[in-house]
Order: C-alpha cells, then structure tokens, then sequence
C-alpha cells in the first residue's frame, strides 16, 4: 500500500511542477510588486499538494491529450483554488496556511483581499489563451465550466458561513454532503477532472460520470481534510484544529452533535461561540478527546471509506473508454491516496 | 446648461433601466437566498447613477449597433462595478454606500467578501451568453477587454492602498493620474466604452481614440466625485467626508499636503493617521476648512475642467467616423454633466 502512495505523490508532484512554472510565467514581471505581486507571488511559492492540476491534467492524458494542451487549465484551476483559499482564510478568521500565517494576517485583510481578487482575475488569462491551443469552442467550453463551478462554489461557501453565523446545530450528514459538493468538490474535483476530460477528449467525454467519481473523491478527500484538521500538529502548517476553533460544520462536529451526551454536546456548543482567539490549545485538545470518544471521527473515517468505495465503482464508469495509461493508473491510485496521505 | 444636464440624467437613467432589467433577471430564483443572494438582490436595488452602463449602451448605439446587442455587456459592467464597491468598502472601512450602510456593515465582513466574489463570478456569465448575440469572436473580444481592465483595476487598488499603509506623503498630481486611470477610469469609462464601440462596429472602431476620451472624461469624473465627498451631507448615501476619514489621497489632499502651511500640514497629516471611526465630523469639517483656504478645491476643480476640455477634444477623435445621433448627443453631453452632477 504505501508504495502505491509513494508513487502517487511523486506523479502528482511532477503533474504539479509542470503547473507551477506556468503559474509563475503568468505571475511574472507584473507591477506594483508591493502590496500586490510580492503578496500574491509568495503565496504562490508556498508549498502546496497539487491535487487538483494533477486531476486536470491526467484526466487530458487518461482520454488521449497531451499535457501541453491542459497545462494552462490546470494552471488556471491551481489560481482559483489559491484565491479561493486566501479569501476563505479571511472569512473563517484562519491564523496559518500551508506552513505560513496566513495572508491576511500577513499583510493585513485590504491587501489580501486584493491578492485574492487579483489571483481570481489572473485565473481567467490563460482560459482565454486556451482559444490559441484548443480552439475556440472547446474553449469556450472550459471557461463555462469554470463559470458554474464558481458559482456554485460561493453559494457553498454562503451556506457553509450561514450554518456558523447563525449558530446552526441540526444538521445532518446529507446537509454536510450537499454543502461540501459545492464549497469543495465542484472546484477540487469535478471541474478539474471534468475540463481535463473535455480536452483529452476534445468534447467527446460522458461528464456525468466523471461528475460522480469527482464528487465521491472529493467528499472523500474533504473529510480526510477534516480529520487530519482535527488530529493535527504543528507539522501540517496549518491551524492546530482550526476547524473547531472557526465553529466548522464539519462531519465529525455533525455527528458528535447528534450522538453525544447533553453535557458534552453543551460544553462543545459553548466552545463554538467563542472567537477562534480565545480557545487554548489544551481547550481544543479536551474537544477533540470528546469528540473522539464519542465514535465521531469513526463515523468519519467510515464515511469516508464509503465515499471511496463509491468512487472506485464510478471510476470504471467514468473511464470506460481510456485506453490503459500510467494518467489512467495515476487517477486510479488517488483514490487509495485519499485516505492514506498524512497530511 | 440646466437643461442639458437634465437631459442626459434622463437618458442615463433610461439606459440604466434597461440593465437594470437584465440584472434582475441574472439574480432571479437563485438559492441560498440567505447570507449571499438577498443581499446580493438587496445591494443591486439601491439607487446609482448608471453612468457605466449608459457608457457603454450610447457608445454601441452611436456606432451603429442596436440596445440589445450590448444590454448583457452592459450588465456585466454594472455588476462588476458593485462587486469591486463591495470590496474597496470591506478594504477602506466605508461606512455608507448607495444610501445605505455598506454592505459588510450591515452582514459583517465574510458575507459581503463572498457577495462581492459572487458579482464578480454572475458578471461573467452574460459575457459568455454574447457569444449567441454577437457570434464567437466579437464575444471574446469583449471577455479579453474585461480581463484586463480587472487586472488594471486590482493593481490601481493596490497602489492606492499601498499609499495610504505606507502614510505616503511625497505625491504629485502625475501619481494620482496614474493611479485613478488604473484603479477608477480604466472599469468607469474606458471599459465600458471600449466594449461598447466594439459590438456597435462590429470590432471596427479605433479603440485609442476611445481610450483617451475615457481617461479624460473617467478621471474628471472621479476628481469630481472626490470634490463631492469632501463636501458631502447625508444627502448623497455615502459617508460624510468619507475620503479624508479614510485617509484618500485625492488630488486635493496631495495639493494640499504640497502647498499648505506646514502647522496645517501637521495637523492634517495626523488625523490621517487615525482610524475613520475615531473621526468626529467637527474635527471632519476643521479639516475641509484648511482644504479650501490652501486652494485645494479650487485647484481640483480646475484639474477636473482642463481634462474635459481635453475630454471634448478627444470626443471628435474618438467617435469622428460616427453618424448624428440622440447616442453621440448623450455621448458629448455627459462631458458636462461630469461637472455640473450634484451627486
């Protein structure tokens, strides 16, 4: 098992570097430099999974196209993420993000935001450059794509903020599903894997298909995201269980809300009203011992496992006409990925 | 004069009407309502002048194309106007906008970051439905004149807030052109009659021209709104002398800060150094009296006439080829309603 691991993050890694030195042409030799480029360039740099280009690009490979001819989507999806990112940050009060404080409290919430708005702006060059490389309707396609998806992904993210703002406690698992199929799988999974289909395949793929196995990957991914929130260490380089400090709706908090005693459930509901500041480290391990003990990382780990178990049978669906491939092999092996990476 | 003015605020409000028509249907019927698009619908119902749009429909119409044509790009300036509103609000601390308190004032500042990130988003989808009205290529010019003007205008941002966290002093009216043709006149006037030329000539007019018609009419028109602020009440919405509590480097303020006696000087210079909050409106108004005796208005005031006479030359280039028109009438007219507007 772990040398499918190995070998997964290492073809990510290179799916991710192919990407980076697009981003970083499109990032280059642009002024002001303080206050915007310096910000946004440095952002850029931090180290960063890559998940999502590498699903862009070997879903091209996987139906036939060539890597030059998604490199720029790929770019493009990684921009938005980061955007996305930088901006969440400031909404949920986040204090670090990949290994650093976050931007906003860097530079403050004026210029952040401004990088995030700059990232989001940038993201749409190199879909316009696509017209060049793919022709004009595919895309066009692509940058449709990219429309609806962040569409849906601010209505995630409201519905997400929603649920905090107005201090939600009855949700249920079907609740957390739908907000995170379009707060996190619509941009991690969906549209890398479904713009990268659509020029592999130069329009011919079933993208419904492809919709289930991104959704049930990127579900999957997102509570391993949560758990590993909640089992982290300063060695992530994000928040020490930032998840519960910000009063995140996640599955895990779903289910210990439901399952645990009224006592328990009070003393956590308490500590979901306070400023993300205000909670000590030894208050937030006392959480996750609660939460813990009563089944709902488990319940999480289970779930996900489900999800996975879902997207392998979506998998053979998705792909059925893909001639064997290592991208093929590549897009197989995430999903073991997902729950095995540690961070 | 008088009756010109009316004229052309009647003419503008009638090409805001029918964006605004276009708009609504953009944001109808859709979900969460909640935390994202009722306050959406809500910011987008208050009253504005509709300058850009009008821009933009009047330039189409005098090169020859019809109302329909350009309604969508029209649409998608205004509503990329109200998202960068709703981003330089959260950014300068406003208070007031449109009659009403800003919008993260009213909904905190997640909700309105991710309201703006919406508009943003929702701006872009009337520019791929031109592609059933304008065919393939004219779409995506008008799609690549968008993308650079948000790049232009998130660097004008980020040079103008960068000013204000490094409490730069040393500014020359030649900087704050620079940075009001990227940050303001760029997505103001040149962006919305670009475009506007493009669709009515069917991608023929000479774009230059209109350019620097734009720059001079876009910069008096902000030079303009600048001397309005500093003599605003609550008549016009927004925050009383909203610029000098923020700290704005206005064309006054730099004349100001060059030309004043340096006890006054000193006495300015530290309350911009405070937050807009700890501003009373005594200590707003002792500081608009300093403004005036140095000449600042006055000198805005001047600066704002020299570029519409400028505005006026470049008129007869921009649109020479251009036949008579009730379009190229409103086109002309607005060069002085710029200066006569109240509001």
């Amino acid at each position: 098992m772990s040398v499918v691991t190995t070998d997964v993050a290492h073809v990510m890694a290179s799916y991710h570097a192919a990407t980076a030195e697009v981003i970083t042409r499109y990032l280059a030799e642009r002024e002001p430099g303080p206050h915007l480029y310096d910000p946004v360039r440095s952002f850029m740099a931090r180290p960063a999974k890559g998940i999502r280009p590498a699903l862009c690009l070997a879903a091209c490979e996987a139906f036939g196209g060539s890597l030059d001819e998604a490199v720029r989507t790929a770019a493009a999806v990684e921009l938005l993420h980061a955007a996305f990112l930088i901006h969440d940050d400031i909404e949920d009060g986040s204090l670090r993000r990949r290994g650093e404080p976050t931007l906003h409290v860097q530079h403050g919430v004026p210029i952040a935001l401004n990088a995030g708005d700059a990232l989001a702006v940038i993201c749409l060059r190199p879909l316009l450059d696509n017209v060049a490389v793919l022709g004009s309707r595919l895309a066009r396609s692509v940058l449709t794509e990219f429309q609806l998806t962040l569409e849906t992904t601010v209505e995630g993210q409201a519905i997400e903020l929603g649920w905090r703002l107005d201090d939600v406690a009855e949700l249920t698992p079907v609740d957390y599903l739908d907000m995170i199929l379009r707060k996190t799988c619509a941009y991690t999974a969906i549209l890398p894997l479904r713009v990268g289909a659509l020029i592999g395949s130069r329009g011919s793929a079933d993208l419904d298909a492809i919709s289930q196995f991104g959704f049930a990957l990127g579900a999957a991914f997102q509570i391993r995201d949560d758990v590993l929130d909640l089992r982290s260490d300063a060695s992530n380089g994000n928040d020490l269980m930032g998840d519960i400090r910000e009063g995140k709706r996640t599955l895990m908090l779903i289910h210990f809300l439901r399952h645990a005693h009224p006592a328990d459930r009070a003393r956590v509901a308490a500590f979901l009203q306070r400023s993300p500041e205000s909670c000590t480290s030894d208050e937030a391990a006392a959480i996750f011992d609660a939460i813990g003990a009563a089944g709902s990382v488990a319940y999480a780990e289970e779930y996900a496992a489900s999800l996975l178990e879902h997207a392998e049978r979506g998998f053979d669906d998705a792909f059925a006409r893909c001639a064997p491939s290592a991208a093929l092999t590549f897009l197989h092996d995430v999903i073991g990925f997902v729950t095995q990476r540690a961070r």
